[in-house]
């Protein structure tokens, strides 16, 4: 039964190491910088994602320029009226 | 008759002073100051009002501190879960 034996031997060593090997080669590891965590282990959240930090800066956007300054312009200069269409 | 005389003697000047007077006795004169208004004359858009001034940072608030440092505890610690009840 060598798969027993090797499973005793496994250390806490060797699985931070295994661990860590696995994350310099993971493909999404760079994922996480695309939203705004802090340095907690973020594991799920059902009924809210983490935010993507591209967001406040989009939706200020939205509201200063296309809302404030276009205002009902942006139904064709911003896109308003296509939106659905495009969001499907 | 009277009133089409007065009528025919008032001078644009008389309008004009007319106009500022209401203006400056206007208890509504201060709300224009609550919205994002350029030096344009702002008659109406029916399908978007002006832009309240407070509300991006009111939005950027729920974005980047109820959504992005809070998340789910925003359901309790932001009052969403009681927003429909407020909100009506």
């Amino acid at each position: 039964m060598s798969e027993t034996t090797t499973t005793a031997t496994t250390t806490a060593e060797d699985l931070r190491a295994r661990a860590l090997k696995l994350d310099a080669t993971d493909p999404l590891a760079g994922r996480r910088e695309l939203f705004a965590l802090d340095d907690g282990v973020y594991l799920d959240g059902n009924s809210l994602g983490a935010l993507p930090v591209h967001v406040p800066a989009r939706v200020q956007d939205v509201l200063t320029r296309q809302w404030g300054e276009l205002r009902i312009r942006s139904w064709d200069e911003s896109g308003w009226w296509t939106a659905p269409e495009r969001i499907g």
